[in-house]
């Protein structure tokens, strides 16, 4: 089944100790893209400004991407730049100019409001919510969202977290929208504001998934020369959520395979800058690493 | 077969956000045995001053430690207090007193010099050297240490990893004597310094376990109210080597189900006060949680 994504579509300049890029083509919904499109047909919702490169859309567009939607708008594409030290788990911003994205409002065709499976990626929750009053037979629902939102748009946040099935958040936004410290006890709480389920991404670390009836975690796929992260939690999300709309089940099994399938896809990402590895990805590629990384725990 | 295990027999006063304890039965040696004892018949190596309750020795008898070479010296038994904030992953140091431990030159029987799987918890490495040196077949040698010998006995302890097979160390440590930011470039580099495998403790956050040959991840075991993370590194330690002197070999299947038995054997450990939890652990309450900890990533 196809699966609809609403985030960003993004121009990128990124510092990292191994070079600079500039204007690479990025943003949550393209990076969530690069790894869904290996399972189900995607749905790209976004905007971009009139300065977006004709190249950029014609590579989405080559990746089988459904661009129907992806409005192209007076304005400038939205723009992100950041650097990351050390041991690269933690960007820092240096500059983000929202451009078009400010106006956005999503719009979708009457086939695209029938997707049952969809993911709200990284923006303004108003924006999200937006999207999702259009959708008319919702059955599997994906957020991720972000420090900024979460001390500025909280209360429309929590609002929509009561329609949502599966709440992926990282560490760091875990302990802030929760207040508490304990991972488990941070993912009970957010579940706790209506997720059905909730999905913390820990980068290094690993996952950890947590419902009512079940907790999985599972680590990282060691890798041991991360070029660029940006857009790895999108790519995780993406893997995840795009084997799930393929498997068409959501279950303990389905669901430890997603998180495997997510891992992975997430692991390509940040081996090379912008989407240079995912855009290039085969299925056959994350099977064989879904493989080795099995061998890093089963027993 | 046994095991020999040198570390400490400690006082530890430790204070959490769920409530304080004052001269607890610790040290390194003594929560290694905890889970070790659940495996293999386990001969403590340590010294304690003559100020050591006399129940302390007769509840680690009462246990079944071979302590026929723990030393009962002039002077006062080692202390350790500490406290423990917020996510409960760093403990701080409020006050250390050495006392007999600072003069310590373990002794052991002949029989204990043929015992060939040898864990060197931590204390000072010149002590791990004179130990290892009085072993005369050792098979499988564990090393642990921490952050003070690494930067005050950098040399020795440097000298001792080429005698070592697993050298465990936690993630800041392994960052610290390797001077790398990448956790797996961070166990490479431990190997090169002649250990044959590297075991990375990391917290809430799992193991990885580095070898030429493989990398193994597993997460911890989610648990949701930790009281007292004392001993948490040793205790998994202590279930890693104590599975593996059981099993009389080392293969990667192996390696596996004993970083799953020590990520169990730690997570008990957490769950109370110092001994508390561990000393009434029953090898079947290992299995039922090694069981729940597979459903946490089996699929």
């Amino acid at each position: 089944m196809s699966i609809i994504v609403l985030g960003t579509v993004a121009l990128d300049s990124v510092k990292t100790p191994f070079g600079s890029r500039k204007e690479l083509l990025g943003g949550s919904a393209a990076h969530f893209s690069m790894a869904a499109r290996l399972f189900t047909p995607v749905n790209l919702i976004a905007i971009v400004g009139k300065d977006f490169p004709q190249k950029h859309i014609s590579f989405l567009k080559g990746k089988g991407l459904n661009l129907s939607s992806l409005i192209i708008d007076e304005g400038k594409t939205f723009r992100w730049a950041g650097e990351y030290a050390g041991d690269l788990n933690t960007a820092l911003t240096l500059n983000t100019e929202l451009g078009v994205l400010s106006g956005f409002k999503p719009r979708i065709s009457e086939g695209q409001s029938r997707i049952k499976n969809i993911f709200l990626a990284n923006v303004d929750p108003e924006i999200q919510e937006h999207l999702l009053h259009k959708m008319r037979s919702p059955e599997l629902v994906g957020l991720d969202s972000m420090n900024y939102w979460i001390n500025n748009k909280r209360k429309e946040l929590i609002r929509l977290l009561k329609h949502i099935d599966i709440y992926v958040a990282n560490d760091q936004e875990a302990r802030a929208l929760s207040g508490e410290n304990n991972i488990i006890k941070a993912a009970k709480a957010l579940k706790g504001y209506g997720a059905r389920m909730v999905l913390i991404k820990k980068g290094e670390n690993g996952v950890l998934f947590y419902s009512d009836k079940f907790i999985f975690s599972l680590p990282a796929y060691p890798v041991e020369k991360v070029i660029d992260p940006t857009g790895a939690g999108d790519t995780f999300a993406g893997g995840f959520m795009g084997y799930l709309a393929k498997a068409q089940k959501v279950n303990p099994t389905t669901l430890k395979k997603a998180l495997a399938y997510g891992t992975v896809a997430a692991s390509f990402n940040i081996e090379d800058f912008g989407l240079n590895r995912t855009s290039r990805l085969k299925l056959q590629d994350l099977g064989k690493r879904l493989n080795k990384f099995k061998d890093c725990f089963l027993f």
